[in-house]
């Protein structure tokens, strides 16, 4: 090495020691990125909304000490692969709904949604209040995991079909997406039933490699377009009656965050959850009336059809009680859901019921 | 001064010096104290719940940075003098109802809840994604406020009576305590409409200054222990399907927050509504059942009496028409109600009806 570059190597290395030591203080030591994988493509509605909201705002309120690095499916890991990749320690936190890790254990449903279980205040009274969050947990010490709820994407549409439902036997030989405890549902009524990512659907059901699909709702269902290739569209649905998306951190990466640090993910958490769910609702009744301008028809189940999911449902989750987990884990939350809805039937319930009567709507 | 307590005088001052320049580095000098004036007594149930937890979660995430300190009714100001301490400067913010400030402006009636209004989810729908903050901010520029909600009171009960309603003749001459709105729908049905903050409510439904008072639901009413005064409940009520509460703040203060502070607390808003109003909601049935155990009668209006409270809603939402910015703010929540409810009526509504049939409850 010459005089002058061993100089000019010098003079970087100490102008660059300089620079920290003044754009550091001692509180900068611990900046730490979190890379997130995720299970929705960029720009993905409703899911990467809560995803994107979640991600910008650690980054805000930790004055840019605590960021979030978000990664689409395939940028490190597959959509459905991220709960693995998190629990191995491949990356910090996931954002995805928690269902589509039954395979990994059964209790993860209700972290999502279930087959008849809470809209999506119902679900956020029991997570908080009722014993939800700390079961979370108690299942994320198996995975290695810190469970966080941070979005939620409402009461699930019914789904896209080419021809009506006219009975529940009209399931039978289906190849449908629906994944959870919900397609083992639809499982037992005859449908073939396929767990496909998101970002994968549009071209299935074009293809006829699906014959139906539930996706989310009529903003999310929109901007993936399946209205050019379904025509029939069923607003209630059985299955996910408020879904939960969740934002877990590897439990390691968790403990080593400062109190302050885990403040912000859990309220940002929270903040996700309220905004996001807001953006959805208030978003989806125009969405549905452009749907309806391209030629959707809208449609409710028959009775008859609802009596054949509940009667499903029962079996589906009757068959998952033998793990003590998914026991307390149903216990739980059925206790919960039926003290909320004793109160909210008799408030809320009959407050919209005499709105709609006295004002029309 | 001798020199003995000299050198201790000394030694103290030079030693808290020491102290205050080791735990202070740069970052710490912007460490600020916000006082927050409430219309709550502490423990209130619901209403004080929410404060604190605002209090708690900024204090938790700012690292201490940022710290509300907050003062109940009487410590400061009284109940209903915390928005014009805040206004005025003499507090930095408040924990209150907004429909307390309908003399200030009536379009505050809005940032609670209004009569034949939205639930609280239908209230967050307009206020993050339906134009509603930016207009509590039109507002606030009037008074120098800066507009947070933090919290939610749900869906109020219809109210506590010492005989049953069976028609809205019964309310003619009634002493009853209802604010906001709502008071003045009563008000043309003839009650005595009075606005007492709820530390005083108790005492007035026992001596006879009040026949009758809503207050927020089970939770907060068995806190409260109207059911030793009175023994008739109705469950829902017109006046307040959702209440919001305010955490407004002095603009000036809050334009001298950073961004990471104004984000703290926008986000720790957002997270006490969520947090919050899961809590009352979670809580309010088993209060319920033990009202009920201890001889309270629950009961519902007729249609009748719903009826009279729509025709006289309609007349006092429109006497306030020749304000434009109550008309514009009016014009606002009601055009974002109509399309959020045209998508939750025909999927949580549809949904919880049949969830209902099929499972009973």
């Amino acid at each position: 090495m010459d005089r002058r570059s061993f100089l000019k190597t010098t003079a970087l290395g100490s102008s660059a020691a300089a620079a920290t030591a003044l754009a550091a203080p001692a509180y900068a030591q611990g900046k730490r990125t979190l890379t997130m994988v995720t299970s929705w493509p960029r720009g993905f509605a409703v899911l990467d909304d809560a995803a994107s909201y979640m991600e910008q705002m650690v980054g805000e309120m930790s004055d840019g000490q605590l960021t979030i690095e978000k990664k689409a499916p395939g940028e490190l890991v597959g959509a459905l692969e991220v709960f693995d990749a998190v629990s191995s320690g491949q990356a910090d936190m996931y954002h995805s709904a928690d269902y589509y890790f039954i395979g990994q254990h059964p209790g993860y449903a209700y972290f999502t949604a279930v087959p008849f279980g809470g809209t999506a205040q119902e679900l956020t009274n029991w997570y908080y209040h009722g014993g939800g969050e700390e079961l979370h947990d108690e299942l994320g010490q198996i995975f290695n995991l810190k469970g966080l709820l941070a979005g939620n994407s409402g009461s699930q549409s019914g789904g896209w079909f080419r021809n009506e439902i006219n009975s529940a036997a009209d399931f039978n030989g289906l190849k449908f997406r629906m994944p959870g405890l919900g397609g083992k549902v639809l499982g037992k009524l005859g449908a073939s039933v396929q767990n496909i990512p998101g970002g994968e659907l549009y071209q299935a059901l074009s293809s006829g490699a699906l014959d139906g699909l539930e996706w989310v709702g009529p903003m999310a269902d929109e901007r993936a377009g399946f209205q050019e290739v379904a025509k029939v569209y069923y607003t209630a649905g059985f299955h996910e009656p408020g879904s939960g998306l969740a934002a877990s951190v590897n439990l390691d990466v968790w403990n080593e965050l400062t109190p302050a640090q885990q403040a912000i993910m859990r309220n940002a958490s929270m903040a996700t959850t309220h905004y996001q769910l807001a953006e959805t609702l208030a978003n989806n009744g125009a969405a549905l009336a452009r749907l309806q301008s391209q030629g959707v028809k809208t449609l409710q189940f028959s009775d008859d059809v609802w009596d054949a999911f509940g009667q499903a449902s029962a079996e589906v989750m009757d068959e998952n009680m033998n793990d003590e987990l998914f026991a307390n884990i149903r216990g739980s939350f059925e206790e919960s859901l039926a003290t909320s809805a004793s109160w909210i039937n008799k408030s809320d319930g009959y407050y919209v019921q005499q709105r709609v009567r006295v004002l029309g709507g």
